[in-house]
């Protein structure tokens, strides 16, 4: 039995492969590498593997040449109900005796929070709380929760949130470590200048509160940068958390509404990394490899992740929605939540989520039913997956065995499945999926959008180069890729 | 579709709902948290949590508490042909100075090696050479390791060679750091003192030659104790390494022997971890994280790294044994090994590693076929394998559906087998696996064994108590143990 992880993967070997094959082809056929199938251990065979290297070191401009590996980042999880309260014990293992606690305002008051506090007072390490986290966080906000870290100069961090807490919490790590930067340094070019992360941060245990973003898993911090009207990040590996805690008794308290948006972001996660682009179709090739990106692409590790939290989706998200008291559903969306962070934040995503930021923050009013916030919003999971059914309908031709992966992952019997129809029947799939989970707006139209705004959208999509550009099957043109974002959105109008 | 990990696996989510339902049982059922199915972010819903909490914290021996959280350590990994030269770069980044370089007196002379130091001396690193890594270190060779590294001081380790070098230089980083340490205060437990690693270490940089014990993702070095006529070991997640570099290019020069005892390792990796006890039906209950042991049994984590590496290896070992030049095999096994390091780093192995090294350390004088050493030698991976068979019919009663999605793994059309037979059928299909690679002992008759030396294997086995513990099915008093593993030798014997 093979999976199709394995089945359809570009893999690592397969490019090992070409490399390989493109060498032995203008290789002497004499060569004792080939002619000898017991060279043991004392047989040097230079020949073979300096040609490979000869081959790949070829002075070309590195600019265009593809990636040749992948980097898997370390995610250090822990999983169990009640698992909060070790926080404190983590805390004095690392030694650490002055802990900036990051939460929300509406965070602060669940049970969560009293655990964890509970966890670091019984250890008797200091700690000082900041529970303004926007939700959606801005530049201001996070600038804001930075200034309160500085001179409280702490040794750890701790997030008990959602994502926009986690994030907040990873960006007031990395500006107390190089308190000398100016905020755009390390904001993903081109809107900011993209920096390495070349220093190790402090500690960071982030303790989810909704399962979607996977932000404990990841290097990832987004936020809307308010001067230039984008929703833009900082990512690097270096931002991971130490720790993340993922203590199912924390995720209960979620609304159904934020239940169904958080899910669907996951569902996203994996979808997108699934899809996105081979790591080794990536270019640049990185001249260093702290420069290799953490959305490097595909690539056969992530693609585990991402297909398991895939399906466990697709199986657990509808009941998790529906009864708040099956543990047993809400147990496996967070950690489906937390396997996805692991696949995307090694992978990366693509068009959903590149089309989601100018979604979201050009909502025309829209409130989205469940969410009890004094402002209009369209929850994160919902501007993702209102694009989906095009965006996957559109990316089939890429790929159409993972595409049709992804779509038995739904349940669809695709044993007579054309190859050709993949995108049609993964876009169908999606479509069935969100009007069967309730309360989902079917298209922009449900959102308040009208077709004079998608041009705006487009807009608004294109500065959103780290995830365009492992979006496959997306012309590299602008006017071409222009033309391609606005046949998308008008296709998610209404469905 | 769901996948045979979700589907078999004893999850966490189950505990979780177990937890909850033990509650919800005995809890009145006029709770708030149960009637508003709506509850929100503001809804404080303290008194299920506190009654889990409550329970958990029963004050009862915690030596008797099953777990209830699992922990996945970090494993960062980068896979790509060529990705060696990298490291140079990669020690820069870490601001390392002085490294100290670990490897053995054959790869010393291999390709790996000279990418590797030509990586460091490109960015002006400077380094120094250990090539005196004995193949399957013995106390005194680790000792003598240590020596070396202690005055040279080094900021950092890089490993390159098989899984006896990376687990060597594990352990020159950690009497490095510390140097005022007895050798047993951190050596497993009963034989050593067991003590946690409670210091962070130096980075390691693990560049495998061999895809056989995935050494790069794990907190584990295996080691004979000569005094007690022991295979035992240390086993902390802080002594992983900082990064795994799999280059496929340094796993050709392996031997085909080599490749097919490296490759049974990892089958066995992958089936022990696979088929390990639930980690929460470990006792006792951990009263600190930090004394989570890294073998924790089989979580829905390490599930999934298990079963892709075990499908891996059974589409792919026979293919780079029987060509060298397969590279698309060859690759596939790279990445299998270490995904099954994963894997087992995380959950554990059990018998057939537990009884490997008395099999190994008691050899008679058997000499295996393609192994160059000037002395007897039953190779790890042959030592793990040759009681396979045995184990996994014995075990199978514990799971039969883990056993029956394993037998799959190897081709088995399990539709109409009876779950009763699991242990047949799976035990069938590996001694025919086994059979088919090709020059693989019998049994541990042809190895040299004879049945009166059963009593002294069951007895060099009993010490093996870390991973004994995860043996599913395995009865707990004394003399009960001994007559079942006696009976699992004697049924090894031949095949």
């Amino acid at each position: 039995m093979v999976t199709p992880s394995i089945r359809v993967a570009p893999s690592a070997a397969n490019r090992a492969l070409n490399l390989l094959r493109t060498v032995q082809y203008t290789h002497p056929p004499s060569c004792p590498c080939h002619s000898n199938p017991n060279h043991h251990h004392h047989h040097r065979s230079p020949t073979l593997a300096d040609h490979v290297r000869r081959h790949m070191a070829t002075p070309v401009d590195p600019s265009r040449q593809k990636e040749y590996a992948f980097e898997m980042a370390a995610s250090s999880i822990r999983f169990g109900p009640g698992a909060t309260k070790e926080v404190g014990m983590d805390f004095a293992n690392m030694k650490a005796k002055r802990v900036c606690v990051v939460t929300d305002s509406t965070v602060v008051k669940l049970d969560a929070m009293k655990q964890a506090a509970e966890g670091l007072s019984s250890e008797g390490i200091e700690f000082t709380v900041f529970d303004k986290v926007r939700i959606e966080p801005k530049d201001y906000s996070i600038k804001e929760a930075i200034e309160f870290a500085k001179p409280y100069n702490p040794d750890a961090f701790l997030a008990v949130g959602g994502g926009s807490v986690i994030d907040t919490a990873k960006l007031m790590n990395l500006y107390t470590v190089f308190p000398e930067a100016d905020f755009l340094d390390f904001v993903n070019a081109p809107l900011g200048k993209g920096l390495p992360v070349n220093r190790p941060l402090k500690p960071l245990v982030a303790v989810p509160t909704t399962a979607g973003t996977g932000s404990e898993t990841t290097g990832t911090a987004i936020f809307d940068l308010v001067s230039k009207k984008a929703k833009t990040g900082i990512a690097h590996r270096n931002l991971k958390p130490t720790l993340g805690i993922c203590d199912p008794l924390n995720t209960r308290t979620m609304p159904s509404a934020v239940k169904a948006a958080s899910g669907l972001d996951v569902l996203c996660h994996s979808l997108e990394s699934w899809t996105a682009i081979p790591y080794n179709e990536r270019t640049p090739r990185p001249t260093n490899p702290i420069n290799r990106p953490a959305y490097q692409g595909a690539n056969p590790i992530s693609d585990i992740f991402s297909l398991q939290s895939l399906r466990s989706t697709v199986q657990y998200l509808p009941r998790a929605v529906r009864d708040p008291d099956d543990m047993e559903a809400q147990s496996q969306m967070l950690l489906a939540a937390t396997l996805a962070g692991v696949g995307f934040g090694n992978a990366g995503v693509h068009l959903c989520h590149g089309m989601s930021y100018p979604i979201s923050s050009q909502n025309p009013g829209y409130q989205h039913a469940g969410y009890e916030v004094d402002q209009p919003i369209i929850p994160h999971g919902v501007s993702v997956a209102v694009t989906a059914p095009a965006v996957f309908r559109f990316t089939a031709a890429s790929n159409p065995d993972r595409h049709l992966a992804a779509a038995e992952a739904f349940g669809v019997d695709i044993s007579n499945v054309k190859r050709e129809s993949a995108g049609e029947v993964l876009g169908e799939a999606l479509a069935d999926f969100l009007a069967k989970l309730g309360d989902q707006p079917r298209g922009l139209k449900d959102l308040g959008f009208k077709p004079s705004d998608v041009e705006s959208l487009v807009e608004g999509t294109l500065p959103q180069k780290r995830v365009l550009m492992l979006a496959p099957n997306l012309n590299e043109e602008l006017e071409a890729e222009k033309g391609e974002l606005r046949k998308l959105l008008e296709e998610s109008m209404s469905y």
